[in-house]
């Protein structure tokens, strides 16, 4: 093989003027710098709340829908069937409101051999989805189960050595719907449904845990979920979606069989202030930071993406802190705009993806951590 | 001399479980380690919200005036002409509500000579007033060269080498009271009312400029005020207060002639960002923070006073942020979140003082920078 | 017995100027209106948000307790256990922040004969509480029953002829505090806790139904509560406050044994816009309100108490509503919001006291409304 | 003359799902029932903030422009041009997300003679525009003579018998870009820009009150704008534009030369309260509403369009209100839900069409109102 036919994941990081601002991909595609058909996944940032009535997502995901079908050359409403978007609501405080369109070109080879392997590992995407889910099985052993699944059978496809190449799983979990008196059936059987956000956002956690080997079989159960914070993954990623009814996964590595020249890192913050934290990330992939951060430096991150939660039990390094008290300001408004500070102030980017509610995903109050990076 | 007789400074920062918790100060007079008539000022963080509606600072203030009303023998709505409260709502993020209680022993010598210096100089604190102004001096020169006064008269009284010894002029900016119709004659003689907080703040802390020598008298005028951000002080620290006749000064410096542990040292940060400008101050006052902070060092940090602004030209190190166009969040609120998560991040202290709007705090979208440290 | 032995309660409806405003109440006891010893509850609406971190109650009651613990001679903090305060947070829209203090004078007599009956049945109020719960007592038949009791044994003490003469129970729902192990026995018994404020008011509010004949003994079990909404109370009004162990219980009636001009009336509003209903409470009270209403009548009026809730259902009068999905503002903000402007505009006076949260308080998406007004 | 040749206005009033659901007019012209070509414009109230960051609106409109593009067979940003849409953020509390499509079909008689006249009055609708204007002429006598001018050019194609027929006068108030230096050369010539929205949508609604007799000609000047209150319209309904050069409008009038089963009415509200002044405007137009309102009355209403202001005295009925010192909540959010409350509980119709800001509409304080319905 040549690398000329390897493969090769591209990713511009677009500044966006307003929610449906989707000129810097036209501007790509016009240009011909990128075919639509290698666009693989969008993820964003929008000047929402990040709540049930953030319309701004609505009209990134719209923009992108009519400009990609229209080059595509399928309705609207299909491009979502090909391309996975990722947008997530609220740019507090200094967050750039952007968009990174990842682009995969080529392919993997068939039958890789050592031959096949580079000098450095570089960057890797591939989509995947569990089954349909149950409303019984999700925050419980069965989505857990089904999602490692989903995972092994991803990691497969990234052509990496083994699970520590793989750096992040970006989710949308599955909440199917259900009647209410499905409900108290189901309650009424003694397995009370646990069909919300917060356990399939668990739930999904623990499954790419499990499946990359950071908790083991045995000290997984349905009571660990939302209530033995300790088990967790450090690489996970995940919102939960009302109404889908299977968990659509997007998995980020790095392989000895890529070209391109991004690779991709991850740590996990033990708190919103961390800075140690994202120094080791940073550091992980070559970065040499400084404070301030060196420009040259900084103009190598490509996209930084991190889960932020307000720690439970109202203390951040042993404090009090009045997040999870105000009836005012809700405290995923305020743990996106610490932690997005924070990472923005050591990375020198304002350009951070940041997305809250961490249940399972890095340790309580903490959470992961990826970056990904041009190398050097 | 003797140290005996010489002015010490101390600094107690509490925690505070509420608005109205004063049993930090408590404790310290129940126990005899402070006299009540030694109490020289508070500045605290409150959860409110930082506006108008935020009725957590008179909570604070009240409880204090009782506590120390009752200590000091007099009534409670005395005890402001005694002690000087200055208390800033607005907890956002990590910040963990706090009062920092300044008690100044003993006196400086009435005639400082050289045997009086010690070998290095230490925090020593002073109130000042300006004369009470017209609602047609606000945010115009008058103001500005009555705060220089006020200022200069503080110094005198601080024991200080010269101006460069002083790092920190917290003000209560006075805005008198006026009718309707004083306003309009005022517009029709050509020379509208300034009369609002604003203007107060930023001819505040433009008096503090001309005091200290951060700004040329030439360089000064009525129009620069709220127009001209290249003049701008870093150290002055205004909040501005309808009904107040008089501006309230509250000057913090190191002198040769004061003992105690604590020193000050400022700087100016020039974004929300600015970790380097973070580090300079504390390098400057002897601490060797890291990452993540040494709790060694950052257990020598007695207090932490920032004043925080978003950007107004809308974007932040060249990139757009959202502060300002959020019409369900204040920018306030932001502001001080960022801000206050960059200081609690770099120095590992979440009991930051960050109090918001800075016209002429440093320069537009940065601001003033002063910490108290324990020395080594 | 004669009038000037007999039972009086005045009440006395004071506009605040800020949450510490007690200057009405200051005035009445300056002139020697009335005795300290008299005051027997103050209700009242301040301007905060009525959620956690709403601190405005606690300036209302702090200077209540001052004024008063001096003019009673006891301490500041003694004084809630002579004087009952209720005060909501939340002065939505044209909600005028107020306080209505009732001062009962005389008391009825021992043993009311019938010649003790006046022509006219008039306001008289009295004070109770429940035994100590257990946590996993409240939200269940336990809370239900003792609660009943609390309002029967009340119901004695008013001089009432029957149930039908009381109009309003207001309450402090107990919720008493538990251990995180307390709570996981009580799951693996079978029962889990229900220690929260909306099953506290839920099962408050059962409770004055089944002591006043509201709901049947029989149709009342563990599972309504929280559950079947078609039974409930247009009398009950309660608050449930974490950490209290007994319920506090306010009963307000109306006496053919009492004196006074103020009689008291209460009806079910159907939905937040049941204009019909509260002329229906007006006309039942003698109140000709006309629209415009008419300033005389409007006069008459001294207090307006009613509980408001956004409808689950997410519809009002069959259209949707979007206060359930905004996460921005609270759909408890709107909710009282709503309610007080219709209460305003058709009673024609902004001092109306609308709490929130109204589980079993009338039909879901209704609630109880009560008012008193002097007699003609 | 004949009804097939005479104009007709039909309105259809639509619930939506959400900010981007225009299935309604979807429907209508799918079935045929109404043409494309003959839709003139679209007014809807969407869920969002109402302020900078609603996206709601965009949501709206650009839904509508691929509807209406694909059946007018132009692309979707040329639907403006041709369709006048006015859609206003911010359903508070129980105001139900809606929008009303107007279709004009058929055309005034060219010139009307006596035997053109109906019997009845009926609905008829005109758009127009004013000239482009200057910076400058923002907020002063030209831009309130242009509106003026651009009024009555409108009155003149309504077919109405004199301005008393008019009643609703819907306006996109103009506001210019300018450059600083423009504007601080136009301060030194002692005429200080007022290009903003408040004086835009003073100076409109002026301008109307202007054309239709509602102000005379020497009592309006510069100095009136933003200053003189008792100068106001009970017809004009103005949002401004930044960005927009000239003023788009809209006017609403009943015409003896009109079909259709549609009356328009106004009246003026004197403050959010009033109850009597919504009735005035009801009675005016036959509707028997009672209270609660008659169903069938109610469905005789097609649209409820009013403007509302949290009264800048600070109080209402003469009692204190603390919207305007609330810096949670923008008194925009509340000043619109009280008078949708009001409006909805009187009228028995959530779906009202509130928007804020009244400078010069309606007294200070209040504001106009106007009502579409179906004659009976």
């Amino acid at each position: 093989m040549s690398g000329a036919t390897g493969l090769r994941v591209r990713a511009f990081n677009f500044e966006t003027r307003g929610p449906g601002d989707v000129s810097g991909l036209k501007g790509l595609l016009d240009r011909g710098e990128v075919r639509a058909e290698d666009v693989v996944c969008v993820l964003g940032k929008t000047e929402g709340n990040g709540g049930r009535n953030d319309f701004t997502r609505d009209l990134a995901m719209g923009a992108l829908e009519r400009l990609l079908g229209a080059r595509l050359g399928v309705p609207p409403e299909a491009v979502q069937d090909r391309v996975v978007f990722s947008f997530s609501g609220g740019t507090e405080g200094v967050v750039t409101p952007h968009m990174i369109v990842f682009v995969r070109e080529g392919a993997l080879p068939q039958a890789p051999s050592p031959a096949d392997r580079r000098a450095e590992k570089r960057l890797t995407v591939a989509v995947g989805y569990t089954r349909e889910f149950e409303p019984g099985e999700i925050g419980r052993m069965p989505q857990i189960e089904e999602t490692a699944r989903a995972v092994q059978a991803l990691v497969q496809e990234l052509g990496v050595d083994d699970p520590s190449d793989v750096h992040l799983i970006q989710m949308k979990g599955a909440i199917p719907s259900f009647t209410h008196a499905e409900a108290e059936a189901a309650a009424r059987r003694g397995a009370p449904f646990r069909c919300d956000m917060a356990y399939s956002r668990g739930a999904s956690a623990l499954g790419v845990a499990l499946a990359l080997g950071e908790v083991r079989r045995e000290d997984l159960s349905d009571e660990v979920v939302l209530s033995d914070y300790r088990h967790y993954s450090a690489i996970a990623s995940c919102s939960a979606k009302p109404g889908l009814r299977r968990t659509e996964l997007l998995a980020f590595a790095n392989s000895a069989y890529a070209d391109g020249e991004l690779q991709i890192g991850h740590g996990v913050l033990s708190d919103l202030l961390d800075v140690a934290g994202i120094h080791a990330v940073a550091r992980g992939l070559g970065l040499q930071l400084g404070a301030p951060p060196d420009p040259a430096e900084v103009n190598r991150i490509v996209g930084v993406f991190a889960k932020s939660e307000a720690d439970a039990r109202g203390t951040v390094r042993g404090r009090r802190h009045t997040m999870l008290s105000d009836d005012d300001i809700s405290d995923t408004r305020y743990s996106r705009c610490v932690l997005s500070s924070v990472l923005a102030a050591t990375l020198g980017d304002t350009r951070v993806y940041v997305s809250t509610r961490a249940e399972h995903h890095g340790p309580q109050g903490g959470g992961p951590l990826a970056m990904i990076v041009r190398a050097r």
